[in-house]
């Protein structure tokens, strides 16, 4: 295939690629239909890529074009090289990791975005990015039930966020040492040793929470990062309590709910949630179960001022006038220069309505439920961890070899995508709902899937 | 304009918006008649925007509508409450900052990894970026006249770039100290102070590059940021200097060209590059001037085991087979999820070739080069700085705040977007060419503004 692609191309005149309306309307159709196909086709394609690594890589010429090639040519390419090395996140059958769904009016809007291509450090380098940031923070806060007024910023992933998070908190404290459970995601660790900060692990309960009683003082603690919905097993931190001993220590709190948080939207899941509101600082993935694509991480703060005070530094080229001071975005965080991601969230927003994704997350939570309810009902297999939000913790009977074999035949199979993690020393299978294109029908043909690929294993 | 979105909307039904590929039919075609419109008619429009901050945020309802719109809705707004609050980076006489082109095949193909949307953190998430960006990575490379064999990824922006290799360069060298000139980038001093580093400012000379007379020991630097093409001026640092004196010490050498890396895809300009190929990492942002959109911040290092060093950790939910972790992005930068940002600089590559991105950047050259022979001929006018690379500083005769009132009164007019520096002192209108729709013909009408605005103002 190398060699196919090494023969001469269809080249374009300059004149094709240089007038960017020309090309969008040539090409734009083509690529339109491209992507509506493949959200048709998507649940009959093998959900984990079948190549080996370093297959695509082999098949990809050693250099880029000397001549301008045709969209034509992406576009095959797309097809015949990089289609089979794909892991389908929006195939209907992804339950590994966390979702990340996309959407409609996110890939459009997304499309227009970039198109647009504003890049927003200061006011006026994009008003409307900067300030449609703040809005549909804003909404998402009020949609959630957070405080108002909370200072909201878009922030490029959630390591990023939590060790932004850090900083203000380490800036705020002067102390050095962040805090968090043994089963906290592991970007609060590496947030820890990327920052030179000290990090101190607390034992968490048979649930998979931190173990208040073992939090033990937090008079040099700069931050404790306590989590809704971990990555493990979806496990809830003791917020209430991690709260008090924060502010009796003067300790900063950040919520990490990256994946969880989305849940938020419907008032029944809000007891999940009890004392997030105490945050100094808040994390919520919008490009997990919101329907937005990657990247969208949604960051709040009681406290703007001690990011002002950590991030804020404004060499002579960035000043401007003392009036648009106040909303410049780089002084909030580590980036400067930054997309307009607001751009898809503000459509995905207007287009679903606060109902939409309300009903979004809840047929993910029910979809769950009914796994669960299965795999409880069933002899042959157990939960190892009660089902959290759209996240069920399961194995078969029998040892952790049986179950590492087992899901990796469920996964060789093409028909779904689980992955794993290790609870209380037992390996257990992750199944995670949220997708844009599940439905009851695909956890129905995955139940059923496990069994078949168990029997066949147990054989 | 608030009262009127709260109308009844066209509210839609659940199944349109919940049917990606029917709502990607059924309003994509408007959607991208709306880019290729934007792109056509971006030169009419007010580059600054015109707005007050705040007028934006007044327009908006306070919250997310209870049922979903229509698309229509979304694109109607978009015209009516945000066009007039965007500073537009893509209208052909928009010479602030920096350029960040987008263009045709960048917007296309970032819809497409939007729409599949996939997340790359381990190769098994997403074999086809993983190695794509590699791939694409080796390219540029190679387009670049950059050694073979560097290990390549992208970065959600310049400033975390630079603070990846400042982790990076802390991990290797066991020390605290970064340093940089007076004129480098704020991002180097940023990551410093985020990452909770010693910082040393060293001198520049009269042209802003970095003094090495005045480097002193770098007994204790665990990393020195030189710049090839400052911010301010486009200043060149003595890298080859630089390159000896981390050579001798042990210190870690990172190379900022986040805007000026663009220009060596020219071979004639690669002589203001000597010596970036000894650098231990080296930065260039593709979205600046590679026709690229944001974010796309190429990061190569010669180092990669001791990013692995700093990055890697691997929790037991991410642990995969041997035989993949080579391939593991998570574990060489900060990030964990990351976008299929690779797909867009690919299809840029396959759509201009290597001979369309020169033209680019010698088109851009050409420009810079023909406005300053103008100011260097006008006796009303002086070059503050000499011209480097797509950049030139200048002013009026007349003092600082006679040129600060001719560049409020330029932007004021909507007809062209210039921004400022201080340079030796004295206060320089900056005028940076790279974007994708300048002509000769903008740089002429520019300066006939610029003089039209100093006329009236001096009157």
């Amino acid at each position: 295939m190398a060699e196919g692609m090494s023969e001469p191309a269809s080249e374009v005149t300059a004149s094709e690629v240089t007038d960017p309306a020309r090309f969008l309307r040539d090409h734009g159709p083509a690529a339109l239909e491209w992507a509506a196909s493949y959200l048709e086709r998507v649940g009959s394609l093998p959900v984990l890529a079948q190549i080996e690594p370093g297959e695509l890589t082999s098949k990809l010429p050693a250099a880029a074009p000397e001549q301008g090639e045709s969209f034509d040519a992406v576009l095959r390419d797309l097809d015949e090289i990089l289609m089979p090395g794909i892991t389908h996140w929006q195939h209907p059958r992804y339950f590994a990791y966390f979702p990340s769904a996309t959407s409609g009016p996110a890939i459009l809007a997304d499309m227009l975005a970039v198109t647009i291509n504003t890049v927003s450090f200061l006011w006026r380098s994009s008003p409307a990015a900067t300030e449609l940031e703040a809005v549909v923070l804003a909404w998402v806060a009020q949609l959630m039930g957070l405080p108002a007024g909370w200072h909201g910023q878009i922030e490029a992933g959630g390591s990023l966020a939590t060790m932004t998070a850090a900083i203000a908190a380490r800036e705020a404290t002067g102390r050095n040492l962040l805090v968090c459970s043994a089963e906290t995601h592991s970007s609060a660790a590496k947030a820890a040793r990327m920052l030179g900060m000290e990090l101190r692990t607390v034992p968490v309960d048979g649930d998979g929470a931190l173990s208040v009683d073992a939090l033990g003082s937090l008079g040099d603690a700069a931050i404790v990062v306590a989590t809704v919905g971990t990555t493990s097993r979806g496990a809830v931190d003791p917020v209430p309590a991690i709260a008090d001993a924060c502010e009796a220590a003067g300790a900063w709190l950040h919520i990490d709910a990256a994946y969880a948080g989305a849940a938020m939207v419907c008032p029944e899941m809000r007891w999940a949630f009890a004392g997030v509101e105490r945050a100094d600082s808040l994390l919520v993935n919008a490009h997990k179960w919101m329907l937005t694509p990657i990247d969208c991480s949604l960051l709040w703060t009681s406290r703007p001022d001690a990011f002002l005070n950590a991030f804020s530094m404004v060499p002579e080229y960035l000043r401007t006038p003392a009036f648009e001071d106040q909303w410049s975005p780089h002084e909030y965080g580590p980036a400067l220069g930054r997309g307009f991601r607001a751009l898809k969230l503000w459509a995905v927003l207007r287009c679903y309505g606060r109902d939409g994704l309300r009903q979004h997350v809840r047929a993910g939570l029910e979809m769950a439920a009914t796994f669960e309810n299965w795999v409880a009902a069933d002899a042959g297999w157990e939960l190892v961890s009660p089902r959290r939000f759209g996240l069920v913790c399961f194995r078969h009977v029998g040892d952790d070899n049986f179950n590492e074999a087992l899901l990796e035949a469920v996964n060789a199979s093409g028909e779904a995508f689980l992955s794993h993690t290790v609870i209380n020393g037992r390996y257990a299978l992750r199944l995670a709902t949220g997708g844009l294109l599940t439905t009851p029908a695909d956890i129905d043909h995955t139940w059923k899937l496990l069994r078949g690929e168990a029997a066949a294993l147990s054989f």
